[in-house]
């Protein structure tokens, strides 16, 4: 892919949020919308010079796991949106909505060492050329956006998928991913769009979304990011603070071990997740065993071992489609914190769930 | 709009449908796909060309209401796609998918004689250039498609709009309607879609959708056709036969009266509704008095007066908005028919639902 130059300009849109920085007073190496009209107009003219845009939606508070996929992004179109947009319809009516963090200026910095790095790259690399944060009321003009399982609005709903693993216990969740994908899918009308792997049920999702409806956007998986010990990258990390983060762990290394079963030769499902199993068991013992002002507690909510189309569960691995073994735990708040202890946002008292997966590939 | 030539083509797609005429015998004045990619194809060079696309979504057995919306569309585009695919998900499981009418060859003889007319109309208009009659396979290319309230697949719901009215006699009509023009919207990207003032509903419903999801394509209402008397014309017509043709009358008859009633100034809805409901029940009676060889009964579903956006029952116009009038009726079968009666397709045994309405305009 080629690189192609575009002068740098004013941000060309209005913000109510007090933490943005005046768009008067500021520049950007991209425009940045907060109305789909403007944005639409920037991509005719795209197609009418035969660019290819890369869309890489998020709800900001940017980390390396985004930044991967903008990256490849930017190495197979000329130009990449960037979508910061925190929806409220895949927060369930108890979720963490409030509580998810809302950091427009360390992301806009981050986009725009990017684009840096994109310069110094020479001509090999596309751009950031676009960014949409759209209000609220642009994403849901007519209904107020409901999180109720039984709420009135417009929606895209996939099942069964939906309901299974992460749905199981956010049934409005995928629901909610659905929607606002297909809304903003028709609003960039990419050539490829972005995903990572840690998602993976919502990878899936679209995957089928976009070919039951046809929708005209390539989906593209990035792989997991994931810190030096192997934590995956999570934009909920920042609550997590030392002592949930250390045994937080626990999960991958459960995946891990049961990755070396299927590593092995193991194909059965109570080998596989036994080996997952134990892991989970043993530390959470360990830390039973400790005082509350040294231990993090955690609660299992599900190992899975699945087909990787379907994500139905699996009794036996097929090694001609290999599977996907996933899992997710929640992270209780501390019990008891130490003076000058490092507990992250929120101070260890916010819960944070984790969720992590591993690919089995196909054994040939 | 000006209009442009484009060489006669043979069709480019195979038919395994038997009733239509081989492909490689038959030469058509427009494209005829039965998959998506060479369509892609072809709607790409459009852009390119600057070309407009509007788009006209059928099930097939083209009447004059359908002709009249393609006028519209050549009218106002250079381009005109048509669909032809008879959408299993908006039949309810008990409804009438088998007995929809499907005439292939004589659809595409009506198309062509609009494209003969188009070229007689010189440089004025667009022409029909492409027809989309995609496979079951291809609309739903995961799940079969279901019927059912609670079935699995991948939709689109507007609610609460899909629930009143039709919806509240067909709970998946709209559901099937909204989810395979999402499809069909996202297939074709035309500039603009047309739709018949007969079925209000769906058209407020997709106006919606068209909103809620920014899906780049205007939604363009064209008038209700009607027969030299009145009556809607409607695919489903054909079953009717003379004796409930002239009886199912009654709706516009109600329909009609009550629009004196506004237009004199009347404004309460039981003013507007009485007026209705008077002209449906003296019908039915008089019908009732006849021997069951000379008589067509009828059940009126509903007869609503609504709100024109959200379709919400009014208890007074607004004279600043105006409201729309719809109904229905169900004209049961024949109980006895006569020799040499002229009873429809089906002899007269189909039951026939006939839907209409008016809209009141604001009174300034």
């Amino acid at each position: 892919m080629f690189r192609w130059a575009r002068p740098f300009s004013t941000a060309s849109a209005f913000f109510n949020n007090a933490s943005m920085a005046s768009p008067a007073l500021r520049q950007y190496s991209f425009q940045v919308f907060r109305d789909v009209p403007p944005l639409r107009q920037m991509r005719r003219q795209l197609v009418l010079d035969k660019k290819t845009v890369g869309f890489v939606p998020t709800m900001g508070a940017l980390h390396e796991g985004h930044l991967s996929l903008i990256r490849q992004a930017a190495a197979e179109n000329t130009d990449v949106f960037v979508s910061i947009f925190v929806n409220p319809t895949q927060f369930g009516v108890n979720e963490d909505l409030s509580s998810y963090p809302r950091t427009w200026d360390s992301d806009v910095a981050k986009l725009e060492q990017l684009n840096d790095e994109f310069t110094r790259l020479g001509g090999d690399t596309g751009r950031i050329t676009a960014i949409l944060a759209p209000t609220s009321k642009v994403m849901y003009p007519v209904s107020p956006p409901s999180s109720e399982v039984d709420g009135d609005g417009s929606f895209v709903t996939i099942t069964p998928i939906s309901r299974k693993l992460e749905g199981a216990s956010r049934p409005v969740f995928f629901r909610g991913v659905a929607t606002v994908c297909m809304k903003l899918f028709n609003i960039v009308q990419a050539d490829r769009a972005y995903f990572g792997q840690k998602d993976i049920q919502q990878t899936v999702v679209i995957k089928r979304m976009v070919r039951d409806f046809h929708v005209d956007t390539e989906i593209k998986i990035g792989n997991t990011v994931r810190e030096h010990d192997g934590l995956a990258m999570s934009s909920r990390n920042v609550y997590l603070g030392n002592r949930r983060r250390a045994v937080g762990l626990v999960l991958y290394n459960a995946l891990k071990t049961a990755e070396d079963a299927y590593n092995s030769g193991k194909l059965a499902r109570s080998d596989i997740l036994d080996a997952a199993n134990r892991v989970a068991s043993q530390v959470l013992s360990e830390q039973q065993a400790l005082s509350p002002s040294e231990r993090a507690l955690y609660e299992v909510d599900y190992i899975s071992l699945a087909d990787p189309d379907t994500l139905d569960e699996v009794d036996s691995i097929d090694p001609a489609k290999g599977a996907i073994i996933s899992g997710a735990i929640k992270m209780t708040p501390l019990e008891e914190t130490k003076p000058g202890e490092e507990c992250g946002l929120g101070d260890g008292q916010v819960p944070v769930r984790l969720i992590d997966n591993l690919i089995f590939k196909p054994r040939t």
